[in-house]
């Protein structure tokens, strides 16, 4: 198989746009700005639900089902929602076709026009809480913890496969709560729901803070984001999680009777991770050979590749591989015996290497007679004999070094790109020349955030929340200053 | 709680949508003709999923994901496929919002009408071929077996919840093969699959059979499906399987270079099934008091409830319950402690049976005196006292038994309802008093079927794959007939 990848040194976005391409994770499709999910990319991204899902289960979420559509009259309810969703949207305005009458094809039949236009979904708060005014009358309703798991369209007029794209799917938690107090711990422990996901099974390092009020979800008093550092230096937000206060319960008049007695509104928290999940991943591990799967989520962790020259080695190698198999699948570990005689050997070692397969086992008639196998590591790129005795126990080790040498890479590549900056021409300097984080003070003022964008291109990406309180003054402003912020370029 | 149920003999199409919402499957929406399902019912269509997924994947499928909007020019490629799916449909016409001048909210941007409409997909045929072109080049690309979890969106104009639902959630599985006979094999193969899960973990009997031409999906040359029978004696199509030829391929223009070199266009299938399998398990097992779920598709298979009078007889309930728990979780039992203060043990008693879950524990300062538990049966409404020394066995085995017995009660109710008739006023009367299934000669004719039809509202809802070849005469037109066929009114 012959890769023909862009290097990442020539050009890191052409290199990412390839890569998605070609080792089958997903690809454009006949509708503008939309994508198809391959089997292979939809493999690593049903690795992900299944984790997440457990996640939001052990903390006491359940999954329901919320309309595709939400009339536009909902999105005027919340005034702070409707600039930041109810724009770049797709309409729904009619409800039938029919066969033109001169034969020329069909056509949207005029008769059938929607009373009012529906938009197809960008976030569901709106008829979600439309549904929960119905759902919560008493304090014995609350808390509601729920999750969806649905499709998604942002019109987007640049997309990227799945960095960007106009129809995307994703999580969308919603819960309602009685205090202040519980919600806004509702958004932090799911902040660190997904930071735990992202790097234990992710292995990509990331750093909690919050967003600025520029920064915010439309609607959200305080949002908790979860920054990543891709391999270009660019930061991306891979999740954020909203604390709503009641501006959602008076929009849609959600009260419930306290156990007082008396009617109070509700309190709300969203939170969500989308196939975004799979841009990151790939942009955190890979190389220029092709993706580098964490043993986690590769749907295929070990492949082994016979090597033999007529059907009687092949048969001598399947009678040695089965067993190796079996013991490996009772161990949980996801093996491919790969006997395909339509390509040879290096061919598909070099699409396993391009499909980031963590672990590859040779087997040849060489290896038969030694009681061998040649195993080679995708993140390491090395190989070695390893006798077939101990082979299972060896694996298991090796699939967990894997997983905790690629998040310790990520890691030392982003601390090592954090970099702290006193002043401006610092900061222009460091973001253009290293990239990566800008840790810089900022004096809490949104025409010094807009400034500093107007001029560098760099957000503020999060106010870290494990930062230190440190006085200083505004790297651009000069202004008093109580505590460091990240900036970044970002995806 | 108070239920309030109305009772199947008295309007069973009430019973059912009263049934649906009290027992917190589904409700309506502010959207006309979408639910939303509540997650009660969201958890007992995931437990669906997760069989359906595993035997999709124990067959060798992969699931992949395609675009919600199809363009309009799509559907036309496929001539008998436009009439079937691109009527009644959502249609998409703009792509953003904006503020009204006057002040009066937000309204259509007219600037942002698309050049081509984009229908929200009633089913994903054609983007999926038009997808295959570029995936097929060769027999070693062949079979492609591919399946899509997805929401979809017919618009209905009559609609009842899980039965008929404007948006509704399934699987559609798009198979690519390079012969006839495989792809025929595959469609068979799929028909096999849902009917082991209707009848295996739904424990709701089905028929296999073909349609006929006129009941036969729009594009297919050939539908199989199951058929099942509801407690009022209607029919309900439970999922379908259809053999495509090279409709779509020809259409799309997809095709491979066979292993001797020649173009050949490919053969294909597609597969279904919805959350209307909901409604089938609802109808079929569910009584006056509530759903009657079976243990392999129940959320919540023993749900335990504590009786006390004080907190320390509260204390040393939850003392003897907690090893219990542990000792059915164990063996994969899915068990819910009910210990809230907020309701009574008799509210919780009729919520449980509201609910349908299959076992209820009662353990009372009694029962921890004698050791016992009192155990309670959802299907047969019995309750019996029981040793708690052995009680993770006998519920195991209890929980056999009820799958078992509900299998075999809607057997004998089905198998009961299948009336042979050899006159047309036999047909009627059979119709009108009994319902169910009846077995007739029809003579092969779209006239006769469609006559019947106009006749009774009885369609032909299968020919039965394994119905004896016996010879006969037409039940309306007396025209010979080689096969009986089975009618019945349908939902």
């Amino acid at each position: 198989m012959s890769k023909n990848l862009t290097k990442r040194n020539e050009d890191y976005s052409k290199w990412y746009n390839e890569l998605v391409v070609k080792a089958d994770l997903a690809e454009n499709s006949g509708v503008r700005g939309c994508m198809v999910i391959k089997p292979y990319g939809f493999a690593i991204w049903e690795k992900m639900q299944a984790e997440l899902d457990r996640m939001f289960k052990e903390t006491g979420h359940e999954n329901a089902y919320f309309p595709l559509f939400i009339p536009k009259s909902y999105f005027s309810k919340e005034a702070s929602h409707v600039d930041g969703f109810a724009k770049e949207c797709a309409v729904v305005t009619h409800y039938r076709l029919k066969n033109a009458e001169d034969g020329s094809g069909i056509i949207v039949d005029e008769d059938a026009k929607l009373e009012e236009e529906l938009i197809v979904r960008p976030t569901s708060e709106t008829i979600i809480w439309d549904t929960y005014k119905k759902w919560v009358q008493s304090y014995r309703d609350l808390p509601l913890l729920i999750n969806q798991w649905a499709n998604v369209v942002r019109w987007e007029m640049r997309t990227r496969l799945f960095l960007r794209t106009a129809e995307f799917l994703w999580q969308e938690g919603h819960t309602a709560h009685a205090t202040k107090k519980e919600a806004i711990a509702e958004a932090e422990q799911m902040q660190g729901v997904y930071a735990n996901f992202a790097e234990n099974f992710m292995a990509m390092p990331v750093i909690k803070g919050t967003k600025t009020e520029s920064e915010r979800f439309a609607g959200a008093l305080e949002t908790y984001a979860i920054e990543a550092l891709m391999q270009d230096g660019k930061a991306l937000q891979a999740g954020t999680s909203h604390f709503l206060g009641q501006n959602f319960a008076k929009a849609f008049d959600v009260k419930f009777t306290s156990k007082e007695g008396k009617q109070e509104y509700v309190w709300a928290t969203s939170w969500g991770v989308s196939t975004r999940l799979m841009g990151a991943l790939v942009m955190t591990h890979s190389d220029d050979r092709g993706l580098v799967l964490p043993p986690k989520l590769a749907p295929i962790q070990v492949v082994i590749v016979p090597i033999y020259k007529n059907e009687e080695q092949l048969q001598a190698v399947s009678d040695k591989v089965k067993p190796i198999i079996l013991d490996l699948r009772a161990k949980g570990i996801s093996v491919k015996f790969d006997d395909r005689d339509t390509y040879k050997p290096g061919w598909k070692f070099a699409e396993y290497e391009l499909k980031g397969v963590p672990l590859r086992i040779a087997m040849g008639p060489r290896d038969i007679e030694n009681g061998t196998v040649e195993l080679a590591r995708r993140d390491t790129l090395t190989k070695e004999i390893v006798s077939q005795e101990n082979l299972v126990a060896v694996i298991e080790n090796l699939l967990e070094e894997i997983q905790e040498g690629l998040f310790n890479k990520a890691k030392i590549y982003r601390d090592s790109h954090i970099t702290e900056v006193d002043t401006f021409d610092e900061f222009k300097k460091v973001l253009e020349s290293k990239g990566g984080f800008v840790s810089a003070h900022w004096d809490g003022t949104i025409e010094t955030e807009d400034r500093i964008k107007e001029l560098t291109k760099a957000t503020i990406r999060c106010i870290p929340i494990e930062g230190k309180t440190e006085e200083g003054s505004c790297v651009f402003s000069g202004k008093p200053s109580l505590k460091r912020v990240l900036f970044a370029k970002a995806y």
